[in-house]
């Protein structure tokens, strides 16, 4: 047994019972000597269709508690290798949208001074652009993997720069990201013209639209993207939309025609070997998920991801 | 038959049919020659616990469609004296909860050139602030009967100053309503110290808080408030939020221990005779009301209201 | 222990387990000796707003496995006096109203050859008109208690003479009730005119609307109609609707401000003595009642109608 | 921007706001000059297991306000080539099925007298049989694309020759589809006996049951059935049970084992070019649908149809 | 401000935020220097009809996060005069009632140690048997209010002595409490004979059914049993099946006619004064409460409970 | 048409009506002269997380009245050459795990002594463990195809050695089934190392997981196992959480990345030959199933499984 932080084992103590942080880990309110910080970043002011992303930490947490250490296809052990603990949600004005990001921005400073690597749990997309601003300022442009339905590459919506639409244009207009390592996965539905994409591909966007991963597997993909990374910081942004309706129904903007959860496990599992610095999981709104199995997916896809952060152990 | 505006008969067009407009009246551009204008202001970002009321006034006119022009119980006509239409909805920044508050209060100038007594279906309950600074400037301050299990008197919320706790304070505080004519009914619940009300009551606010009112009539207290206030022009607030969440359980912040569906209705009834110039319903939120019935029972205190604005006739 | 049918008992078999009938009562397909006769009527296409009736009687019967056999209120222990079983379902025409009622006026000529009381699970509210018929067919001119938020005394709908909303006149015209004893219990919501209710009391029907009601015992009202009807044959048809919404909402057209459990079973005691020959429990619509309690409560509201038939015993 | 009617942006207002029109086009009582008109056929009473299509066509439509007028995936712009409205719904009597067909079928009538091609929205399946007799009338017998997982070729439904559940084998006797250019897609489940199919197959009709598509794209099969039909004139009829319940929970005949969205729009992108002269969507039951995801996909559908009727422009 | 422990204020972290304690109270491990302690006991294999109450403690913790600290309509500020901190779930055995029962029992032994009060969230009723078991080890027979639907007084169930519906039988056999106080308020519905409450009564409890207080305060019964106790140790039990089902649909066993929140309110507020040694919360089943309003009022219960432990302040 | 039982035509009697039996066949309490007794198990105490198992039975046969006995996809007529009935419940003892276990066990070893062959309804997964110890003390170590989102080998549970985590453990260890010919597929998800697996590896299982099938046919993977077992008896049990949460939402411990009903119907399909001498399908919840598919996809499992069984016609 390692000596590091465990999820309570369901075996202790009974799945619907105990803390409801993530996985039933400890809580810490000191970062010092955690390799991943797990939070919560509770807010849907930034939605543009249902909201209720709000409750997606606490729903998401709750959920959580079903998930044991191991990873039973991939023999990943993250929690043997990584001092992880869940810090709790950053404390957002949830009757500003522009407080809050700078709420975010600031509260990610504190955090990356910290050699913990933050797991966000959303929360709407919006909470992405406040924290790769802080990512970026520590690390520099960043490589990019977004898994999503939509680009968010609108520049305003209703006259608003700072929305769940609009979260990588900016990005890109910052240097937040390195466009030309910047990979956008899942994307389908309507939208307004062509330009919605072909402008970011005029950026260096890499899209891969969900359409051709129709019936088949993620895994080179995956691969594929690995590869062409290489070794710099790189920040993976999950929403669950891009997951078909059928597999992740309790969200704001759902779109026909997406990933299943094969694929989505797939991708994650290949991008073993990156050197992810931070991550998210955005998007579900619990109020649209009456059976709870949109949390559960997006609390498995969050454990996923930390089976392939660095220092992840596998056995 | 009146040469008004009549909703479509369910004898015409089945009721799960027709336009979503309020009670199937017909949907208004133009406010000239209207004497009741029904509008909706979606919104949610005001709000501190559940949110989804930015659904609400879809859902209160899907099902508004089942309800017919008379009034069985008081022999109500309304639609026989007044003429009604439903001009559709504000078209709010979903962004920005104070951009949202401007245009409402620019929208609310400029219906308020005509004739029209606006009659807004929320929304959460920081639309109301906004709209009373547009009366008052029509009318001056106003005499105001707000139905709702909190006092909404806060000062501040996030170190904001306009959401849906504090709308009453601001009321108070920018003169936009008479003090000594402002009645709070159905308050109850938890709060910080005795000050939540205490404060108020010392502006002038006359409180009734639901515990008084328990297995009693509020014919009489309506009847009391209508001589009270006398000639002057009056504002209605209903916040669904007053009802026991057994009647009204689709709510952002249900309190326990509210009002019955007969106290709401005896009180509307008793107002009959006040110069009301406009009012709201606002909190609905479907997302949390599976059956549809809060939003039905939003729809019916509507009718009610328009039941008893100047004008309605009875037979 | 009596030698009668009894249900079975909740320590014999799971709750949770056993057959579908009424309260689990023996199903019988031979009527020769039973006393009472439970059975279904499983039907929507006569409904006007939301369907769903059609799975009433199967969710009626199923909450009604949570019944025990002796009312501790009453004292009533209604299977000790009668032999009552659970008859099935009629086979109505799923794709025909008109063809649905002509079997259902067909299967009670045939259940009344026998002495068995009919007690039919609805459906909605049209199947009664048919059942009138084939009891006045047996009895005569029925005296009549209809509890229920609607009077149901329309001439057409849509060009229709038999619906859910016309039954009650069509039952007058053609002398099945007798007008001077027919009880209108719960009346409320909108309407078109006054003559929505003027007419039939021109008839002779008697109304009880709900507001006349609020806040008070409906037991001084059961006992003054009780008194009123005297000895002759009497059907009792209770619509779930009659009922607040906050108490039943799983009905396809709820009206606000209606009647409390406590005045449905207050109203229901006190009938007994009456010379009860037929009634029925109908508009329960299981997809909108997600958490099963209207049909929980509309199956207690049978069993306490089994508890005032005739031959029930009291100890 | 084309000078055509365009659905409202979500930009200039809010997705959850407006009027509860197809994607929020503008409604239109007048034909004249249109090339699409959408319509509702809000109707339940041809089910035979759960019913609640009648609400079908609101939902939908509510559903739709969240798509954008260009297909991402295909290039599609519709609404440049397209003069698009939402004509409102026809006027059914919700009491009698054959009425209501009669009453379809006249509509039609009138609509066909212009050059809008009509796009229906269900309402359970019973409404194709009175628009394939008035599209006959017009154009003589169409080639038909029936995705669905039941045949809908029974003889009778409890006497009755015109129900959801008879629609094809009546088109076939009346002649108003060419046998040989009938394509049944997505059939499945279970049924009396074999003849259930070869009878049809007999016919002519050419059956593409869902199992032998499990796994594989289905952009081949629209591919050939493009070729097969040429030139004349096509009725497509979209059962929304042609989809799994996973990605279609909300319909009133769900069966296992079904198409996923992603062969639905493979089916129709691989459409383009016929010559489809009206189409519709049916069977979408809200009631049933928690999450609103079935009337979104539907809503879905809809609008790649849209995408390949003649005359829609790509860019 | 109280140096005592303290709710997190709604205007410091956003209600749907930070920790899952009641009333997000601070955590605790050690019962040293606490007042009150809030404990969890996660637990469904009791009951007898529908499950679902293992989930109880976390969701009635989580709408705990919208009660303030102070009763503005009594005054109450509990938290100014007692320490009270949430010392998480007891670590029942899922699979054995019976191992679980004893867990409980000689968990409280454990807290009833120390000076704190404990105040249980269920779980089924058969968590009161052994926590009563232990009070009695410490304070010898309890007088006993005993709010509830049903008496809970069989003899078996199944050949079990130890269900929830055997406790209070097994707690007048074993001499837990003190049967000439021992207050039964709320009975109603079915049962199997007279002497389901004949035979308690013979024990000396008293017994208040709910239909002897339809339409009146309980202010009064409150305030006599407050009188007849006295000064000895009392506890309370609480199942929230004694409200009617519209107040408290969310329960495994619900019985119609039942109590109104403001009899529950009432009911508790009259007993200040009395020496409440402990009291728990039972019978919250949240996949029957879809809009969490179930575990709202229980929340509110609880504080109510607090409200009036010796020590509570007023101001 | 045969003169066996038959389930109740569709056309005879609306598919909402009638018994609740599964598929509507007849209830039989006397076993001789059945080939196959399909029964239920209605217990949740055995599970883990979230229970509603027991209501499993009920709602499965309710659901599976929509299935008619011809299997159209590969010609199955399993009524032409199966008498089958329902025999109902076994009277489990719902407060006690380890006594229900026993009585399953023992109600099998009576239903055994007929040449029926048991298809049973759960309920949690525990029931399989009573079930194999009875069928192995008539046929000798079974041959099993267990089809799971879990390999259940735990070896406690809290101390329990018998629960639903622990099945196949236990099974192994009394020598119930033969590991040589045990299958275990579609395992997935989390746990807590490698020997989670790899212990009963070491038994002989053959482990299939789910991983390994993601978009692949399933019917290879049948047709060997099918060789593999030859011909001697078989059991299979079928835990619904097998499949995909976006397929099967409503079970107990739903995990991601699961089969599709696709796979789920090629894998039983393929077992055709086999000599299954008894099955289960275990695991359906429905208070986490809102729309009712879980338990109809169950109902369809269970006609599939009824489809391979010795004996089974195809025309």
């Amino acid at each position: 047994m390692s000596t590091k932080n465990q999820p309570i084992s369901g075996n202790d103590l009974a799945r619907f019972s105990g803390p409801n942080t993530f996985m039933r880990l400890p809580a810490a309110n000191d970062l010092a000597g955690l390799d991943v910080a797990v939070l919560g970043v509770p807010m849907d002011i930034g939605t543009s269709w249902r909201s209720g992303t709000r409750f997606g930490p606490k729903q998401v947490r709750a959920e959580s508690a079903m998930i044991r250490p191991y990873n039973l296809a991939t023999g990943a052990a993250p929690f043997d290798g990584l001092q992880v603990a869940d810090i709790g949600d950053l404390a957002i004005n949830t009757f500003s949208l522009s407080d809050s990001l700078r709420i975010i921005s600031e509260s990610y400073d504190t955090i990356l001074k910290y050699q913990a690597t933050p797991v966000a749990i959303g929360g709407d997309h919006s909470i992405t652009l406040p924290i790769l601003r802080a990512m970026a300022r520590k690390h520099g442009p960043l490589a990019l993997v977004h898994v999503d339905a939509h680009a968010d590459v609108n520049d305003e919506m209703f006259g608003e720069r700072e929305t769940h639409g609009t979260v990588f244009r900016r990005a890109y207009e910052e240097g937040l990201i390195d466009p030309a390592k910047t990979y956008q996965i899942g994307l389908r539905g309507s939208g307004y013209s062509a330009e919605d994409f072909s402008e970011a591909a005029g950026w260096g966007f890499q899209h891969f639209p969900a359409h051709e991963f129709w019936g088949r597997s993620m895994a080179n993909l995956g691969a594929e993207i690995r590869r062409d990374i290489g070794e710099g910081p790189v920040y993976v942004s999950y929403d669950i939309d891009s997951l078909d309706p059928a597999y992740a129904p309790g969200t704001g903007t759902p779109e026909i025609g997406g990933l299943t959860t094969p694929q989505a496990l797939e991708l994650i599992r290949a991008l073993k070997g990156l050197n992810i610095v931070g991550c998210d999981l955005v998007e579900v709104s619990p109020p649209y998920d009456p059976s709870g199995n949109t949390a559960l997916t997006a609390a498995n896809i969050l454990f996923e991801l930390l089976c392939v952060l660095p220092g992840a152990v596998y056995r």
